[in-house]
């Protein structure tokens, strides 16, 4: 079986949680202990979020103001490097020697007439009082909206629409590489509207779930899973009498309400994978990966 | 022929250039463009230096005190990601859209008992006085020396023993992908001495003409280039009556003297790949890579 799992942001530096490497590394390690078992039976393909990764490059860069900071594009490919390299070596560490292991660098496709561009909505970067906000948004032409009782900056997130290197993922997979790639939702490109075919970064961030149902649907992957922090899909989640989705259908799913944010764009995601090729999608917990890959625990969404 | 490029450090980002996105970008470019032909004839494996990319991670992140610095293993793979994306979206921008890329994070092991980890040689992160230097020895368990008038922390060059994706490599190989990979010399890791094949990160820098070296012998390239800013090697450099050598056996080459730090790593990864393998090594500048390519310019260094 081709398995495809997207690892939450979460899985990798929790809220709250100090942002060291060694922090990252302990988490990472922990979330390699539940994919070696999947690794040693399938084909995997491994893809992550950055947020907090990204945040922290920001605020690094913005307590060194004697270099320019780079641009999104950039830090999202910095940390598809320090991530991916965290992943491959704690997984490689618990799997044979002869498993060979690939970390990609992965380019995403945007169209610049995604009406996303028009409507910024993801939160990048340190906070900041309102004062502060509006003259960085006048000097650097960012778009800032409040967070709570701060502001911050907003980029765009537009649909992913081509992987770049699909290609070379489908080839080392046909080696049985574990393969590790599209972190942060891949980095964001788009073609110049000149008519010169010249790609270009973006400043903006791809939903990493959707960047990730891409991926999946691109490999034929006869499983696409999200592990995030809680057991799944929940009806009336939060109210004593919540109880977990095991099975469902797109369609069933598609009438259930979730907050966008959290567990909205997941339920998106598995609903077009589920739909476009009519294999299954699961959500769940990282810690229960093995098990939802066997089909025996998460929200598993299926054609019927 | 399947050719393996080294770039220098140089090429991405010139001595006393701003470190800049859009300077490294618009340096890319250039390189790029000398590439592009030599990627048109021939399989082309790209590696690259980091020296100024890690430097300015190292300041970077020294100027963000509330959260701890990162090992030089980690900001050495988030480099990989920085300039492997950049080199991948400006070269692709200019060959055919049906060429493959891939930039692929390459960990290189080292051997723990390298003498190099008893002398540590390799300068990297900021400048700082003497008394900052010693607080920060004492604190951070960093070896400092002098650097010129001022003190830096070095760390050890062990020599690259293995490239643990290199058949991921091959397999891309195969399908004419241009594959950028090994850039700063590979993340440095070794083995923990406990017997549990634990692999880790070392807070080390290998030396980026010598992973070539061991990437391209074991691409089985036909031809391994080390791309600088001058045109080659010469003899009694410097002097008014200074001569490239345009062609040299290994035999020849090792009886020259040249200094350490600059010629000299070049020198002696080119004699190393002409006689494990045979096959031709060269040394010159990124601007006459297509000629270097076709034997008509640089050094080049030959069995016979």
């Amino acid at each position: 079986m081709r398995v495809v799992v997207a690892l939450g942001g979460n899985a990798l530096l929790k809220r709250g949680e100090p942002m060291t490497a060694d922090v990252q590394r302990a988490n990472v390690k922990t979330a390699a202990q539940s994919l070696a078992p999947v690794a040693n039976k399938h084909q995997l393909v491994i893809s992550h979020g950055n947020g907090p990764q990204v945040g922290l490059l920001a605020l690094q860069q913005a307590a060194y103001p004697q270099v320019a900071p780079y641009p999104l594009d950039v830090l999202g490919a910095q940390t598809e490097g320090m991530i991916g390299y965290m992943i491959e070596q704690e997984l490689g560490n618990l799997l044979p020697f002869e498993v060979p292991f690939a970390t990609l660098l992965t380019m995403i496709e945007v169209d610049p007439n995604d009406p996303a561009f028009q409507n910024p909505t993801k939160f990048v970067g340190p906070v900041y009082d309102k004062a502060e906000a509006d003259k960085l948004a006048a000097e650097k032409n960012w778009v800032v909206k409040a967070d709570g009782n701060k502001w911050r900056r907003v980029v765009p997130s537009p649909l992913p629409k081509r992987i770049f290197e699909i290609r070379p993922v489908k080839w080392l997979l046909e080696h049985n590489t574990v393969v590790i790639c599209a972190g942060g939702g891949g980095i964001p490109t788009m073609y110049l509207k000149d008519g010169t075919r010249t790609l270009v970064g973006v400043e903006a961030v791809i939903d990493k779930d959707l960047a990730s149902e891409l991926l999946a649907r691109e490999l034929d992957a006869d499983l696409f899973v999200m592990a995030t922090d809680v057991s799944g899909v929940y009806l009336d989640f939060g109210k004593p009498e919540q109880r977990l989705i095991s099975r469902i259908t797109p369609a069933e799913l598609k009438e259930q309400k979730f907050a966008a944010g959290s567990m909205g764009p997941k339920v998106d995601a598995a609903i077009k994978f589920v739909q476009a090729t009519g294999k299954r999608a699961a959500i769940g917990s990282l810690e229960d990966i093995e098990k939802i890959v066997a089909g025996e625990a998460g929200t598993n969404i299926v054609m019927e």
